[in-house]
């Protein structure tokens, strides 16, 4: 697919677009100034990731909304108020990826990527062991997403409506704590209790296995 | 210690209690009927824990609020917007918790235990696999509650202030999710990158461990 990165020059727009090329996917990248490059890679990609700061996520979206009409956009900014960041901070909109559907009215927005760490993604033989939730309102746009997901090296979950970004996007902050506080770098989360895998097709298992 | 469980004869509290019991713990349960037993609960206990549904959250702890005065109170009520329980619900005060600790000035309000299963709990023989993130602004009370979590048979996680239970409450109507989407029941959080054991002394993995 041709994927569009808006605010692809950040580190997790890099990780990205290294994973995705070397999966065959035709990368086009924005930089984090809207007039250099944002507006070509919204306009010529079918996918468009929004990978800026949240406090340009607003303005990148309500410039680049004609373009970005019908199209699959994903959504992995989340709200910080720094300096704290390491605190949840939930935006008059309840969560980033709501107030870009309610800019992009046309979009089919998805939520995604919130818990992934740009410095495991940066590195293409790193075996990132989080699963990547993902939600939205639009089913086949969900689908295309966790696709793109299994592309990444990841495990991609339907996680519900977009209003389940909230959750997505407030965790992050909690996961920068838990790097602080444990001196880790990159933790992710995972759902316990589903075996590695396919989740469609593995059956319940066994404590045991589960353990 | 001496627990109190108010809402303790739900399935939450019912299998709180067993596991705590079997741990040596003095249990307390007050029933969901306020009337009934929850004074006797919050009045005699060192830690009281609030297991009531959301709808009752607020009253049950304004009316116990003189008894629960300077005690540790673990909340882990979840809001939830039913019949939607799979789709997260924000609360007026943006978590259960953060209204809990405003009800309750005196007390030392911990949010924990929101994404463990009443059905895994209640058997006392299941290795829940989960991790429990535990939040609040009382460095002690916190770390008391992540002992007591230890003696339930599962890992507690230091996540951070209170402010970050509106990110662990947010999680349930996800799991929620979850379970019905991939038929599964019970599923959990647990923290990828962070091996088993005590987080604290782990030293940081090589990535073939972490696989």
């Amino acid at each position: 697919m041709k994927i569009g990165l808006l605010g692809g020059t950040g580190k997790e727009g890099r990780g990205l677009a290294a994973r995705w090329a070397s999966a065959g996917h035709q990368i086009v990248i924005g930089s984090r100034d809207p007039a250099k490059g944002d507006n070509a890679a919204a306009a010529a990609a079918e996918v468009v990731v929004v990978c800026v700061p949240y406090s340009g996520h607003a303005a990148t979206l309500r410039e680049l909304a004609p373009q970005l009409d019908g199209k699959i956009v994903i959504d992995l900014v989340v709200p910080l108020a720094p300096p704290q960041i390491t605190r949840v901070f939930v935006p008059d909109g309840g969560a980033a990826a709501l107030e870009a559907q309610r800019l992009l009215p046309g979009a089919r927005v998805v939520g995604a990527l919130h818990h992934v760490s740009s410095v495991h993604l940066a590195d293409l033989a790193y075996p990132i062991t989080g699963d990547v939730l993902v939600c939205g309102d639009d089913p086949a746009a969900k689908g295309i997403v966790i696709g793109l997901v299994g592309d990444l090296g990841m495990r991609g979950l339907d996680a519900g409506p977009l209003a389940n970004a909230v959750a997505l996007e407030a965790m992050t902050p909690v996961l920068l704590y838990l790097n602080k506080r444990y001196k880790r770098a990159g933790l992710g989360l995972r759902i316990a209790g589903l075996p590695d895998g396919d989740p469609e097709r593995v059956p319940e298992p066994s404590p045991e296995l589960v353990r």
